[in-house]
């Protein structure tokens, strides 16, 4: 028997250990934050999300300096599937502003945005880095740093092109087109660079099969789903229509999209490209029915649950940084240098959408890094070569704090082009 | 270094474990069979949350028979914080359609339904478990089954209450205000009767300090909120009001009502109690302009997020009914008395709402048991008595069928009485 008190506080406090409530509380803290951040940003014409990422920030750090008061989001239970499912919610709402025959009329804008939104953060970042590291480095270890800049996050620019309207121009659409094409192909590079290291240290050759199955997986599903899937998603949602409750369209929709999201996710890629992808096969047609039964479009059920949970996935990502690491000056000079030259090479990537668009628009569109670029650091944080890690800890907090630059840099560059005059 | 394979295959799962896709697969699965169960209860007639608790227990069969290939979700990594946060949300919108002053109007009659549900389905389960259990059986165990069958479940007669269009009418508002009462109730019931537990065990006194601080918290909580926060909320929503940016209404009302949530479940209440409180003390008046500006009222905002996150709440409760523990021919034969008995108690404690009320429509919004009523059960799992567990184990499945039994007859029993004739 637990000695009385014990259990008089555990039958106080409900039974449990009041994990529940401090996940509230922590939501309720991160939506009245998020929402001051972004009012604070959208006084002085900022976008919404750098409001958000700030929020995570001051958060972080109120968290380290008050650890008994103020949670830490990263440590609040379940915060990351809160966020992840704010995303991939976001960017369904993103794709149903888009049909396939409209991606497919910018696919090769896209396709040469992309290609060179991968090669030259890669070679800019090799580059940077040989001339910043210590002489010896191997080249590998520059090539692996230039990797990590070459995948757009996806989320934030559709967020920005959102706030300013600019969802449905064609620069839009190239954007976001290019950011699923750079997820594809930074895949491989990663795929292509690790393999590299291995064959650097162990010798043996280079992991083509590897390589063609990762290729097949990720352009499999995305063509998949831009023909299978299409055909069949009307059927999907004709039988839905013939459920006489109410309430069909929402829970539908969100289990329709969350399935290729995962469907994508086995494929290799993000899940945030395979709800994107939902999004862009679900058209008007297929659901005009329901939509007209229940008295509220997809996009306006969906509002709300972007409204409330994208946030979170953005406060979650400011506070991530980690203000320590950052002050010692290696890891602050590489950021502020790979932040210059990612920031470069995928501006220059812009020049590749071709006549009769901004590329202004286009290049700053693709600047923002993210949680792939992250998770490449991640990867990369596993591996050694002649004994030595590949990444040492003061790199691998130059490309997070490069990275997270990009995040903040990206929207306010996207978001003064696009700025009514 | 990891070997070679196991990295790349790291490197095409993205990096992570893969959890979070598992999630929206999770989710993706219970939202379509929630709306598939719903749709056959729709169709037969029964109301929503029988299919979607169907939906929960068929999953749980599933993933029992076929482990690798279906999540059980009570499993899934967050599920029971989306859960929580699902019935969060749901009580907050039905505390909107009420004010106080509506529901002081009621405090007499819910007083008397609620001393009556605690004290009746308590008698008869004591005199129940008296007939079933072994002679020579403590009669505190009797007492200790008969307070896990006196707290309502409040949010399973909101959904019906709701689908039927009866959360405006008394009977709806003296269901809901004697729920919140026997919560209450029942935490003082189950102090004392832990205490009594602990007394016959050790001696001493009864934990009187314990049961006034627990009377006081939640007391002091409840009063708190409908004077100092009624007198407070027009303040934090016209400060809202001055925010330029958009979409402040919706994260600032989640805020708002999920911070009253953990300050209830810090005064020893559910969060669901903290949670209706809040959209209590919400009044239409506070927000009107915030709803002009924002072109949707609160309720339109928040009814997206209920219908596709309560079901989670709903579907996750079916599934943790486990099949195999009530073939038990004792706990099968106990579970149905209790049940009967507990049902019995609560019907008749309707008669408690007086002159010109429907009694069948108080007392069957009075039948369905849930969260609080498990809590008390995993509360008493704890608890021994000269050397033996208070509740062996074919007892507490028994008193868990009986809840779950309540659970699903309950709303039968209230959308036959509220069928429109």
């Amino acid at each position: 028997m637990p000695p009385p008190i014990e259990f008089l506080h555990f039958v106080l406090t409900g039974g449990s250990s009041g994990s529940e409530a401090q996940v509230l509380l922590a939501l309720a803290v991160m939506w009245l934050l998020a929402k001051v951040g972004t009012e604070i940003c959208h006084r002085v014409g900022l976008p919404r999300v750098v409001g958000e990422l700030g929020a995570g920030l001051v958060l972080a750090c109120l968290a380290k300096a008050l650890p008994t008061l103020v949670p830490q989001p990263a440590n609040v239970p379940g915060m990351e599937y809160f966020a992840e499912i704010g995303i991939v919610v976001l960017m369904f709402a993103v794709g149903l502003e888009s049909t396939v025959p409209e991606m497919v009329r910018v696919g090769l804008p896209s396709f040469r945005v992309a290609v060179l939104g991968v090669i030259l953060p890669m070679v800019l970042g090799l580059l940077g880095s040989h001339a910043l590291l210590p002489a010896g480095s191997p080249w590998i270890q520059g090539l692996f740093i230039g990797a990590c800049l070459c995948a757009t996050s996806i989320g934030v620019s559709a967020q920005v092109l959102g706030e300013r309207g600019a969802s449905r121009t064609r620069e839009g659409r190239v954007i976001m087109g290019a950011a699923v094409l750079d997820d594809v192909m930074g895949l491989l590079v990663l795929v292509l660079v690790s393999g590299l290291v291995l064959v650097a240290g162990n010798g043996g050759g280079l992991p083509w099969a590897t390589l063609a199955r990762t290729l097949g997986l990720a352009v499999g599903f995305l063509a998949g789903a831009f023909t299978v899937g299409r055909f069949l998603t009307p059927h999907l949602f004709h039988l839905a229509d013939r459920f006489r409750s109410e309430q069909v369209l929402l829970p539908v929709g969100l289990g329709f999209a969350f399935m290729l999201a995962w469907l994508g996710s086995k494929a290799g890629l993000a899940t945030i490209v395979g709800a994107y992808a939902a999004g862009l096969i679900l058209e008007r047609a297929h659901i005009k029915h329901l939509e007209e039964r229940e008295l509220h479009s997809l996009d306006e059920l969906l509002h709300p649950l972007v409204v409330s949970l994208s946030p979170l996935f953005f406060v979650l990502m400011g506070s991530r940084i980690d203000p320590a690491a950052l002050v010692s000056p290696t890891a602050l000079l590489l950021a502020t240098v790979l932040a210059v030259l990612g920031t470069v090479g995928k501006y220059a990537a812009g020049y590749g959408a071709g006549k009769g668009m901004r590329v202004a628009v286009v290049g700053w569109g693709m600047v923002p890094r993210g949680e792939v670029g992250l998770i490449f650091v991640a990867a990369g944080s596993h591996l050694r070569m002649g004994g030595m890690p590949l990444l040492p800890p003061e790199v691998q907090a130059g490309i997070v704090g490069a990275i997270l630059l990009t995040t903040v840099v990206g929207p306010l560059g996207l978001s003064w082009v696009l700025k009514p005059r």
